[in-house]
């Protein structure tokens, strides 16, 4: 069994650049989802750091972060309640999706200790089980140790067709719990989601790593050769501006902008999977919230200054106005000072649309609640 | 055939001293329906107003209104586009239902022309067909003269069972289109409302009149003996502020409250009742709004600042907050700075429920929008 700790502590890196659009009107492109408090006091990016806050499995955690959310990223991890303050925060001048800040993750890892094992989170995901989570970890960090480059798989309990999934090929021998990918799938359809269910062969790709640092950036350097060099020098030419790493925008705009999975996870020979059960959600709409929050007897979440009468299966977020909900069923209703959204739940994947359209019009002058 | 004018000018008497709920949270305590612009640019009082401005058909109006309104109405009526400058507004302290704000109307009037003959006006009724009004104002005008207290009644187009009815019996021989009335009916259930419908002797009760002041005060001194000697006082000792009378409140707070219906109208023996078809509406829910406002393909009427995404049959309206609606049927969605209403459209009558517990709330000192 794997009850003894790694040889190893591992350095968490957690990714905050995101700023999705699909909590509109709550989260905002100035206040992506992560920063947001959604389902405790806490926002996803203080959950995130404290869940790697024993110092005992995880060293400094390295965060990399928008730098239009500078002083907000800084705030929320300066108040953590026990929680680390020495946290390395990286800022970027643009978002690269993940593989440029993923790299610049492992340089600055490896600079520190040659042998580093980095351990990415989304900042934005959601984990009920921490223990499971720690031990999978620790499982995944010995596959890590002897090489692989290992993501997490979500074990399905529903056959989603929003994510991609992997399938796992035979057990890795060096590390219970492990095993070598045998293939990534892209969002499959509903009947082919059924079969990846029952056939149990099938994860969800949840986006978490554990790798090895000297081997990404290996790998990064044979499969996307300018990346590596143009983040090297982010870094170098980055300034310190109040304790964060402000990277350098001319260098780092350089870095294609690709994911790790398209970089190297899909490319790699040495990709390992571990499958883990540990309440994950990454939070991707507004009805994966409601299934998350705590409901009345009809089926409705409310949060902030609501009234219902004859609601339900409803999900009710006031963030200033008095709201009043009568007689509607299975419904979102998010209200903010600037911004409303009222949503069959079933449709809430459509508030895309709506932030694609406000986009648009803003480009008139309007101020737009995006 | 009625083509000629009556002897005598018409003097309008516009009630705007209602607060009602039933739009909130658009109407609130403090800014009545009256006084929204719901179906144009006007408010329904400006609307109102404008109605009875052709000088050739009505004297100088009185507007009675609550002196919480004050400012409000006096503006209103002010910035009326071509509209009469020469209104008497008349304020009330508080409000006592329509007995004693037609008696003190009827004393003005009285007082101005012994013979005046008024016409009893609610600022928050719609009515669209502008001649068919004046036409019918005139019939009534007609059976007032011959000593008639006459009420409107409007030819159902449906078997609304929120209205009472009034029943109408034989033909009034001294004036065109006027019948005796045979009785009052409360608001009836479905299947009496289908049999009022299908028998075509009932008429909603619209609560718009034409009555010969000295008539009306005559009756009231007769049913509600303590009712005009306190409105006689309260304007005795009322002051002018700003061109308006504002009423003694300690003199008026004795008139009961009680309204002109059951004062009066219930219990003479000279009811008669008008006929109409002309667009009439009171506007008494947001349903009934819907029904009036232009509406898309899909059957949405919006208001503001709204985008729709696959929604059919809903009421948009927003005063402030970009607000979006994506799949959702027949519903309303009002957005207003401090509250917001979501309801199904078939509901809306329950909005006074929500107005209830907000009020109920208040009392504990917290700020509630009502």
């Amino acid at each position: 069994m794997n009850a003894t700790s790694p040889a190893r502590k591992i350095r968490p890196v957690l990714l905050s650049g995101g700023s999705g659009t699909r909590l509109w009107p709550l989260s905002r492109e100035g206040m992506p989802k992560q920063l947001l408090p959604l389902v405790s006091d806490l926002s996803l990016l203080q959950e995130t750091a404290m869940r790697v806050a024993d110092r005992l499995q995880f060293s400094q955690p390295i965060v990399i972060a928008n730098q239009a959310h500078a002083d907000l990223v800084a705030g929320q991890l300066r108040g953590l309640p026990g929680g680390p303050a020495d946290i390395h925060l990286v800022l970027e001048p643009m978002g690269r999706n993940t593989a440029p800040a993923i790299a610049v993750a492992a340089l600055l890892a490896a600079a520190d200790d040659p042998q580093a094992i980095i351990l990415v989170l989304p900042a934005d995901h959601l984990i009920g089980d921490l223990v499971g989570f720690r031990q999978a970890v620790e499982d995944a960090g010995r596959a890590a140790a002897a090489g692989a480059l290992v993501t997490f798989g979500i074990v399905p309990d529903r056959p989603e067709t929003g994510y991609g999934y992997i399938r796992r090929g035979e057990g890795f021998a060096p590390a219970d719990g492990c095993w070598r990918v045998a293939g990534f799938v892209e969002k499959p359809d509903l009947a082919t989601a059924e079969g990846f269910v029952a056939g149990g062969k099938h994860l969800f790709n949840s986006g978490m790593f554990v790798l090895p640092a000297a081997r990404v950036l290996e790998e990064l350097e044979r499969h996307e050769p300018g990346l590596v060099p143009a983040c090297r020098q982010a870094i170098a030419e980055g300034r310190d501006v109040a304790g964060a790493l402000r990277l350098d925008a001319a260098a780092f705009v350089r870095a294609p902008s690709i994911s790790i999975d398209y970089a190297v996870m899909e490319r790699t020979a040495d990709a390992v999977v571990v499958p883990v059960d540990i309440g994950w959600s990454d939070i991707g709409s507004w009805s994966a919230l409601w299934e998350l929050t705590a409901k009345d007897a009809a089926g409705n979440a409310v949060s902030g200054d609501v009234l219902l009468d004859g609601a339900s299966g409803c999900h009710v977020v006031s963030r200033g106005a008095t709201t009043a909900v009568i007689g509607i069923a299975d419904a979102v209703v998010v209200v903010t000072p600037d911004a409303v959204l009222v949503a069959r739940r079933d449709r809430v994947q459509d508030v895309k649309g709506i932030v694609a359209r406000l986009k648009a019009r803003s480009g008139g002058g309007d101020p737009s609640p995006i």
